[in-house]
């Protein structure tokens, strides 16, 4: 069993990756990690964008509760210096929303804020107190997402085999799911209950989430990790050292095809030729049931200095040409199940993620 | 057609990965392509095993010739102040052969020269005469290799198709394997041949030598190519961006099983999944006919601050624990044919190896 003190330590919610103080929002500074943890103060809209697109924050649902914050600030201050428009209130959503083209939760929470807000300027709320109140919805997301994860955790941990050894990519922690973790999130909750779960990370090429983030995350709860490369992953697979496969997912279609950075379908694909389940776990705010499936899941490419330079060092023939999408879609069918903060769904997704979606709309939650 | 130009480049060989200058065996220093080209003395045995060990040389033609050549100059100079025993021999012979034990060719090459030192012995050819028949017989090595990797080329070129856009994993290239190259020589061949080949090149964590070598190899020879991350592979298969996948190998089991750089693995697996051909392109000096399969391959597991650090800056937290395996076995399931200087060999590939080496030996070139 755990000591108290590791239990004590498990339920500080891993670390939050944004922190309020003041009105002020301030982010953990994620390029930094692990060298240094320092926060960025991104309370001004063009430093919110700045900070979104250059990942200062990043994954899904901490991209979307960052979002939602810092909309809210910013239409907080122009409430309290004059009248809003609803023109204001796209114009601000649509600078948000064009950050990154991915993540759904980035819109899905961009457009919470939008519709609330639009709801106190029909009801005339002005002012000062306009402010209090968007600024106090926005900060309830990042609560309801901190406990929906607490959620969908435990219903991941009933998956992880007594000693489990898991393998994840990127990180879908705390620090990008705000607050407890999706993946990370099930194997904190497995290892509070008692199944001594032990982790491979891979680095997560081209930006090395893995070394750096989610290696950090997991050193500080205390549970064993070792970090390989993106191209170990059969390997050890083959040798029968990985039990079971968790990702987090940055858009879900109704279909169940699943958008996760790039090298997730590769593992998938890995995991579905040795026979070892592949798991996605993320919240509900994830699925885009808009979209059939993922062939109309925009891919995100990023700039190619990410591949041809390390610490700002090129690592590559001067002018070489490359391409950096920072995505890919995993199949459904490649997919064992989706846990969520409505339980594991199973296929067929299209089914087992409407009536999920029905279930939690009927609840106060969302 | 190909313009004169690029044709007489291209007939250059490739760019040969040693030189021999005043009986001094100079390597091109791969660790610091291609920031800088530059020549590093192996002739000592000392300084060879360093150079093998450290990756100055790699690519196992490449480390295979080198040791010939180190193994003759070593006893070249014994033999120029006084007597062999044929104790020297074997203490040289594993000297060499304890530098990396993944790679079949070290030890072929060793066995090799091991052989015909002994055979001199025998004849009682002793001195100067010694060291010029020794050493001479290593250099002989080095123009073999590059032979039949033309040959292997050619044969391999018949399989591109036009226009044919080609994967390829780590560095199999003139630099690997001691002139012209195997999967990149196939590449080279088909350019030759008119057939406008493109390559994606994947970076090979955790020593780059995609972006750092096969980039640069295939840039000095102006063939179109795209760096990618090794995670992304899966990626441009889904989106039928990629025609054939071709790597080389480090050592060939006798019922074709081949070992090859880390996550040659999961690109073959990637591959059949998406029903991509997956060849695999090595002279017959990678065949170990005494192994059976795969599974008794030795893998070399290297220092694992090649994963923990970049350029020299930590990139995961202190204290992390990480593996690094430095090769990984391709199941000859999944592999649709062995692209050698015999031929192009198919399944079963028991009988069409066993058929190849017989042929190969029934030839003088061996």
């Amino acid at each position: 069993m755990l000591e108290t003190d590791e239990k004590r330590h498990l339920m500080d919610d891993g670390t939050m990756p944004m922190k309020i103080e003041d009105g002020r929002i301030l982010l953990i500074d994620q390029r930094k990690l692990p060298d240094a943890f320092e926060y960025f103060d991104a309370t001004d809209l063009d430093a919110m964008c700045f900070a979104i697109t250059d990942m200062v924050v990043r994954g899904a649902p901490s991209i979307g509760v960052a979002a939602a914050l810092g909309m809210a600030a910013h239409l907080k201050k122009l409430a309290s210096t004059g009248e809003i428009e609803s023109s204001v209130l796209q114009n601000t959503k649509d600078k948000l929303d064009a950050t990154r083209p991915t993540a759904v939760n980035l819109k899905w929470a961009t457009k919470k804020v939008f519709e609330y807000a639009g709801d106190l300027l029909k009801r005339s709320v002005t002012g000062e107190k306009f402010g209090l109140q968007i600024f106090g919805f926005a900060e309830n997301l990042l609560q309801d997402h901190l406990d929906r994860n607490r959620t969908l955790s435990e219903f991941g941990s009933a998956l992880v085999p007594q000693g489990g050894r898991i393998l994840t990519h990127c990180n879908a922690g705390s620090l990008a799911a705000c607050g407890w973790g999706t993946a990370l999130g099930v194997i904190r909750s497995a290892k509070l209950n008692g199944l001594a779960p032990s982790v491979f990370v891979d680095e997560t090429r081209p930006r090395n989430q893995g070394s750096k983030l989610t290696m950090w995350e997991l050193t500080q709860d205390n549970i064993p990790c070792t970090l390989i490369s993106d191209s170990m992953s059969g390997f050890f697979m083959g040798k029968n050292e990985i039990d079971m496969v968790v990702t987090g997912a940055d858009r879900i279609a109704a279909n169940g095809d699943s958008a996760n950075k790039i090298g997730t379908y590769g593992v998938a694909v890995l995991a579905n030729y040795h026979k070892i389940p592949f798991y996605i776990a993320a919240p509900l705010s994830t699925i885009d049931p808009n979209i059939e499936s993922g062939a109309q899941i925009p891919i995100e490419f990023r700039d190619t200095d990410e591949l041809k330079t390390l610490e700002g060092k090129s690592i590559t023939v001067s002018g070489a040409a490359a391409l950096n999408p920072a995505f890919d879609v995993t199949p459904a069918a490649l997919i064992k199940g989706i846990i969520t903060e409505e339980g594991v769904l199973y296929p067929p997704f299209s089914t087992s993620i409407k009536e999920a979606l029905e279930r939690d709309k009927s609840t106060s939650r969302r």
